[in-house]
């Protein structure tokens, strides 16, 4: 008898065009929540992974090569963040790399779609490792942008990993620049912002390029870098941004004193030499931000289409 | 916020080359037994189906095309069949039909695959439509060929409702001209042999015209019957044997009034008409049964290679 | 080395949601003509295929199965057609197919896209036949309804061999209660009129039942028959009209001896007994043909999706 | 009328269980030569794009951002080469970024496949740019280990650019310790040997790995690098190796000097931090390394399947 067979694919499209099929070995939810459509598939290649309205968020085999440059990067740059804010972040992943600070003292994380929160917590265990059962951790289940309008706390730290801007659905506004002051005003002296930022596929690079720009509209200084998650099929791109510049050439001796010093346990991927790399913008990523420079505002918000459908 | 969008899709191999994606609802069962692979899922398309071994055996919106004429032609055949033996027929559907007659006294549905049996009757509600329930109905989880060897009763119709003759799957022995003598030797006076028999889509049609000539070398008459299932993609084949001629130009009338009198409820398909046009095997099906003429038995049997791996 | 993979597919939806990929050996033609997207290919499995904005028209491998019974079944109730009009049938395979009776003394095309046309003519040699050389024949690129509107000409078939009716298509308009209108008109006493009417899928029937009742509104009797075309992956309807009743229980050795007669050469499919077949309209058809009533009018034409895009 | 819509898809196996499917726009090669399975076609996504027996090799719209860290890193870390070696490089865009650097007084290509070199030569004008009419390239159409058994010359580069060692393809003997160190032999003093060493994946990263150590089983330093070319889905590996260290922490400025001075035209990608981001091999490519030290040998070649199975 044969090996059970590969038949059953998820579709993702990777473009107008053009479509990704991963082989599946179980679907573990499939529902419409009150914001988005939900996923949680086992893949055959990536292990269980996370998709909401059509798009892959996390992948258990790789996304520490996505959560960890999203976290400790802007961490390393800011040296020792007590309180962090991570808007959105449904997978618990975000908050376990917070957390593996210890200067680490509190981190509150607003998601506003608590279905996907929980069959996170239920379905990927991998992913959030107990971080929803930290007690420096709290879950706010709301909207970011009230959150942000209400909270007199200050941040040292404030990341977010939201889903990407698609048409009506529920994150198109927190990519606004009215949104970003919303966040510089919640950062504390040395505080920085960092943002998951859109592919750097040719075809695709112009939103993250526009981000930079509306972002840097806002803080005096902001940084693009990206990272390679294979499950992603895409190179991926980041923003962080504050008020001094940042120290691109860092002594990678130095960033791997500062992890040993105050990271609880080994990483995937970040270290002193990945922490060098991934600091220098590439040439051709530096030209695109040049080509596409119109910022973003509640009046003209991205709004990539829903391919999935 | 968009509908649901149908991203997961089942891939069926419908030839060597070509593949078909089944968009998908819902993966109820998927899981290997202790004889083949079984999928049953919630099509898009076509409803609730049984997929064994890669091979989509029925699906809830066009299976009465399927189970009508297998059952129905050689019990018109027949006219009034007390006893019914079937080979396979995991999702019940076969029984239903069977004990639609009201002449029918007892229907023995053996099957090797008890899974399938369990998970069709818990998932496939409107397949079986509580033919399981019926007290006429006897279940025997067990191989064909050892029932055929120890049976001492002799059965109006036998039934063939087995998966395809699949490279060491479970039934390709089942296919043979020694298992269909087997067969003839069950048989009551005056009694029906009908199967399932393969594609007669052009590259496939060998197979039916194979078996046509496989059950020829032991019945003395045997016709070549088929029905357009739009959910197999294909013209699906059937044979039917006995020792006597069958009628191939009933008169439409009379079909209609046997019908009316010994089948419980309307059917969606059979009729006087629909009888009398199935019974005419077209010229290009005619043609093909020349050109294939090879038997299958024990020793040679059909392998239909297992195309979903 | 390894043989050739196939890895380039043609995708055909065959629904909203699903999806048949045929491998293809060779894309002969991609072209955007004035009126639809043209594709010729060299599929693996089904030999050679027109495509029409995104809709198999036929393949090689068993184009007979359609214009056997499109052509054959009206000519065989009209007895003995002289002069056969056909719309569309840029394949020439219609033609071919009218041409083979030798009591047809003139045949017209008219086909709206003459690129279609010589396409067919120069890669789609085995389809034609050499009909377009056929003295026999003249071919009128140009519009079918204003050919209607001026011809002077009786005819004792017209065959109505469109693309489907695709929304903003080239046809749509030629499946409307006027345009019917139009071919009574033009039909000579005992002349028959017949086109081709739309998938039996489930999800498809309603188009080719409501047809049925549009060709009903204008003609005192219409008959449904299909066919089962593998490389359409469904099966396919057609309708023909006419004043007088339609003969439906043939003596298929009549029809035999009128074929051996009057048509040059063997049929693939067609003869007595396959005509007695599809002459009887299967139960679920007329039950679906009761249950989709609306006809179309210029005003409400038929407009099926152009799901290719 | 409907644009021309996106139908035709090129598939390539991206794992032995997952499918990409690339949209079409024209298949301008398709074909056996003597020594594996070409095709040049045109997508939709990334323009023109060369694929050998199943596999792409480079797209038109990122092609550089393979190209140039191929070639420009080795090129950095000699200084000034004189003499360069490219064995396959078919596209000619090897050739290309090599013919860039003033230095350079001869480039050898020696691809065993000369019908890939014609085709490219005609279908990938922007791959090559003319390389090809350069009087300092030489093509040798020949087989790489038998051209490395004769040369007398030395050479300050030599470049692998060949496709994947598939199973009884034409390059995986190229892919051992015995070629290797051919390679050695031929290298001038300060002499840099790179090559493309495979896709960083989790799942295929071990091919690389086990280059790694192979090629380090011949030279006395190895470097990793890798570029995430989009159109390949992956980020992409290389390995470079010498007699001497490399600097993996150069001044960016410095680099950007060496290039102003020694490259005619700008280029798309490599600059001094581009250089810099790439020298450092990121924490879970070492991790990686570490973990699979098998090397490949005559006897025990690499090889992996042909379709990515």
């Amino acid at each position: 008898m044969a090996t059970p067979p590969t038949e059953i694919f998820w579709q993702e499209k990777t473009s107008a065009v053009d479509t990704h099929l991963h082989a599946l070995r179980r679907v573990l939810v499939d529902t419409t929540t009150a914001y988005q459509h939900m996923r949680i598939v086992e893949t055959a290649t990536f292990g269980r992974a996370l998709i909401l309205d059509g798009k892959l968020q996390s992948a258990a085999a790789d996304e520490a090569l996505y959560h960890e440059p999203l976290v400790h990067l802007p961490a390393i740059a800011h040296g020792g963040p007590r309180r962090v804010l991570i808007l959105g972040g449904g997978e618990g992943a975000t908050a376990r790399e917070a957390l593996a600070w210890r200067t680490v003292e509190e981190v509150v994380m607003v998601d506003i779609d608590g279905e996907v929160v929980e069959a996170c917590r239920e379905h990927l265990p991998t992913m959030h490792q107990g971080a929803f059962e930290d007690p420096r951790l709290r879950l706010v289940v709301g909207d970011a942008l009230a959150f942000l309008a209400s909270t007199e706390a200050r941040w040292d730290l404030v990341v977010s990993d939201l889903s990407e801007p698609v048409a009506s659905g529920p994150s198109f506004r927190l990519f606004t620049k009215e949104h970003f002051e919303d966040v510089r005003r919640v950062l504390a002296p040395g505080g920085v912002f960092v943002l998951q930022a859109g592919s750097l596929t040719h075809y695709e690079i112009h939103l993250h390029a526009r981000l930079f720009h509306t972002v840097g509209a806002v803080f005096p200084h902001v940084h693009s870098f990206a990272s390679h998650v294979p499950s992603f099929l895409t190179p991926w791109g980041f923003l962080m941004a504050r008020d001094e510049p940042f120290e691109t050439r860092p002594d990678p001796a130095a960033i791997d004193a500062l992890l040993a010093e105050r990271i609880r346990r080994p990483l995937a991927m970040i270290d002193g030499p990945t922490a060098l790399s991934l600091l220098q913008t590439p040439g051709h990523v530096r030209k695109a931000l040049d080509r596409h420079t119109e910022i973003f505002t509640m009046q003209a918000p991205p709004s990539i289409p829903r391919d999935g459908s």
